[in-house]
């Protein structure tokens, strides 16, 4: 049967951007709808009238939303060059980190784009220590997933949007290579990687798009 | 080999009564060990130094922390009676749900207990959307899992919880048969599970929890 694969996502998002990353470690062939976040698309709204958010993946008319429960999905549906580890223990340990990243990492990014000053600085000290943590975890491994990038690694892409805006916004060094050697090496690795690569938005647009939208509330250099 | 399974809970929380439901649907053995949260132990702090949060289960000495990563790895270590649908689609849609239960009616039954007077208001009527769409979910359906109860059903604790919350404090009724006939017959159907009900805290000391905790709060009648 052919597949019909969409992807409902926006360019600066790191949530669609997973979502690519997964299917094109798989080679699934799809088409890539560019959403307008402030003028949403009627099929959009159809395919997730709960959140009315992207990602969202239509795989042969039905729309998986939420980007972990999409990346598990396309990882249940294409077997081959698995993004999950098959051991149970190690699959709960890869979706506790993914959602770590969810739950931890991804607000404390949000607010240091929006915040200033002394509660900007608060912020990346709350950033520098989930990176501990995270570094912590990685220790000799490749990557999160081991030897290939996996879930953990996907989830993480979080970190690229965030050095970026650390740039865009001349905000003090976040991932230095003194503090966190381990972390700094593995996101070498991972920009590096090939398919990861092609799902990283291009970097001048990216800078220009933190400096429009956040760039009147730098502060802490 | 014989098993060692270990679960760190408190009797109020939904998150660790979501994990002994499970492991009693599975019929798996395990030793209850209840944490008190202003004083945790050190084994709480040394299997989840991440979060220090409870649930943790800790199979054969290996933890695993967040109660719906804890539900998936109970799921595939005792593959009899599932919990989880086993076709992707179906799988994708649960953790879907599962997922909202707790971004979306956690945090709006958590504000509900200590807002007041019209911020409290428009938390219920926050609330009653929210069911309104897990109404439409449920449709004919004996339960989210389909004929017996499953991971969103499980997740979907939180109901328990805030029910009794609004039974303690007085406020407005927020589950009525009128306004939710399908989730109204699904939440009795629920709470008279021979498994599920064993695994709700005992009634009047819940009622007296929340009147403790939260009585001085109640003004929405």
């Amino acid at each position: 049967m052919a597949e019909e694969v969409k992807l409902f996502g926006t360019w600066a998002s790191p949530f669609s951007r997973r979502i690519e990353v997964a299917l094109k470690l798989k080679g699934v062939q799809f088409e890539y709808i560019e959403e307008n976040l402030s003028n949403k698309s009627p099929a959009l709204l159809k395919y997730n009238p709960v959140h009315k958010k992207i990602p969202v993946l239509v795989h042969n008319g039905k729309p998986v939303a939420e980007s972990l429960v999409i990346l598990e999905y396309i990882d249940e549906t294409w077997k081959h060059n698995p993004i999950l580890p098959t051991d149970p223990y190690e699959k709960a340990m890869a979706r506790f980190w993914a959602k770590y990243m969810d739950d931890k990492l991804w607000p404390a990014a949000t607010k240091v784009v929006v915040s200033k000053g002394e509660e900007q600085k608060a912020v990346i000290e709350e950033i520098q220590e989930q990176l501990k943590t995270l570094e912590s975890e990685l220790k000799e491994k490749k990557f999160f997933g081991g030897e290939s990038l996996g879930f953990v690694d996907i989830a993480a892409n979080i970190i690229v949007f965030l050095l970026v805006a650390q740039e865009a916004l001349g905000l003090m060094e976040i991932l230095t290579e003194e503090k966190f050697p381990v972390l700094h090496e593995w996101y070498q690795r991972l920009v590096d990687d090939a398919v990861f690569k092609e799902c990283v938005p291009p970097r001048e647009r990216h800078l220009g798009f933190f400096k429009a939208r956040f760039g009147s509330s730098t502060a802490s250099k």
